[in-house]
């Protein structure tokens, strides 16, 4: 690994290019042992940990991806002001056990003519791909790149980017990537609110409110576990208006959808999921919950 | 191998599954080997045949695919009259050397739900791209799964679709497949005519007419060479006249372009290309020349 720098104290490698993560991931291949990546965006918490936490336990080495990918964020969006933190998120992740930190540059990753991107229509047009165009296709891309250029055994990602796992889910099996796909459970603070990069965006005020969209969601899933699939629009509606109540500014969507598919749901069967997003100033927040078993 | 069916008079098996392919591959990696990809739709012809016995003069293993893919062809196209001869492929490819002839079914490539795309905008977009709308992302999205399948070392593709070996080296290059990516000459029969899988639509009358495509291009490359990029368009628009001529009753395009971005030319010191598609009755014909170098 004469090529990566070692934080001697801690035994995380940082990587930055494609060629010297391959090297790596085929140094350990040789040695027989299984890879485990978890992509980020950095701005690490424990929803993040948990996810590396994951793949330690169960594969051999984890890779950790930090990439703030410009191509999933439009062009009225926060990818000037997402949060940055690398060296905070190096310290976090030689605790929690990684053993490398993939952090290309933007020029490593899109070089100068690089065109090509990688879509799913359908399940990336809906709900979230509705109101950010061209998001999904930014995602899926990137994932695409990485699970190509660290080749891991299984990647981890979060369910409370639940369409976003479906996305990935669909992309890996469509393209033959050999690579399972995991889904994590959300990490939530002791009221409810979802673990998030963008919650620093959040004022105190703001910050106090948030919690009911997880609350609200709760609503949904009792409701319509109550009153069957005839039931699922107007739980929708009653939860925007509650949000609405509850401070939030504007409702982008609740919805109850076929937890693969994402379709709406015919009846309460099948694996579902209510999935919303919900603006509390200029933060847009989502969240998602299991409409049965866990 | 014993999940394929070998020919046991020429050591080629025939495998239909991705994973029986993949077993193929590891077991080949294993032993140190490397491996060679020819990806064609069948129909093969001394085109084909030059791409296997450049991959088996250069690695240890070939595999060759046929696969009509279907997402390549337009709604009016030749995708149920394209020719098909698997058993004859098959010989032919035994013949050539090859170990492997993949020939996965519409299922396995495309199970039911698979939706994601891969495009190469801009470059898939030009020329072909223009006449052929969605072409280039079928055999992007195709060509991307046959990589990612088979995984091998180099793949080959023919000067002869040029446009469609830029848009592949493009996509490998953007996708970070770790494959090259490697052009053939085209191969031409004694009158000029480049051989196509699509030849064998013509006429006998047509197939007289066709090799005026060649020598018209022979023209082109003769007078941008002698009048320099100021006479490229002229060149270019007596150039469709003379196919008129010739008896071709359509000209989609004559261009001179540049030789990877395919953009039009500014000079002629880069290496540049003119290529051309034109129908001869319902035979659309393309053919290409490099204005300079071999």
């Amino acid at each position: 690994m004469a090529l990566t720098a070692t934080d001697m104290a801690t035994g995380l490698d940082t990587i930055r290019r494609v060629r010297d993560l391959r090297a790596c991931v085929a140094s350990w291949r040789g040695a027989g042992l299984k890879v485990g990546l978890v992509p980020t965006m950095g701005a690490l918490h424990g929803g993040h940990f948990s996810l590396v936490r994951r793949s330690v336990a169960s594969l051999d080495r984890t890779i950790v991806t930090l990439f703030v990918n410009p191509r999933q964020f439009g062009p009225n969006e926060d990818f000037a002001r997402y949060p940055r933190d690398e060296a905070g998120d190096a310290a976090a992740l030689a605790r929690q056990g990684a053993q490398v930190l993939f952090a290309p540059s933007l020029e490593e990753m899109y070089p100068e003519g690089a065109v090509t991107t990688v879509a799913v229509p359908d399940i990336g047009d809906l709900l979230e791909g509705e109101f950010r165009p061209g998001f999904f296709t930014g995602v899926a891309t990137v994932v695409a790149k990485l699970l190509i250029q660290a080749a891991p055994d299984v990647a981890f990602f979060g369910e409370k980017d639940f369409q976003q796992l479906c996305v990935i889910k669909r992309m890996a099996t469509d393209l033959d990537l050999p690579v399972t796909i995991e889904g994590c459970p959300i990490v939530r603070e002791d009221d409810g609110l979802a673990l998030s990069s963008r919650n620093a965006y959040l004022s105190a005020e703001e910050r106090k409110r948030a919690p009911a969209l997880h609350r609200i969601l709760q609503s949904v899933v009792t409701r319509v576990r109550e009153g069957g699939a005839g039931c699922v629009a107007a739980a929708e509606a009653l939860a925007a208006r509650e949000l609405l109540v509850a401070g939030f500014e504007k409702v982008d969507y609740v919805a109850v959808r076929d937890a693969s598919s994402l379709a709406p749901i015919a009846s309460v069967g099948a694996p579902a999921r209510v999935l919303a997003a919900a603006w509390l100033g200029r933060t847009r927040l989502i969240d998602n919950l299991p409409l049965s078993g866990s």
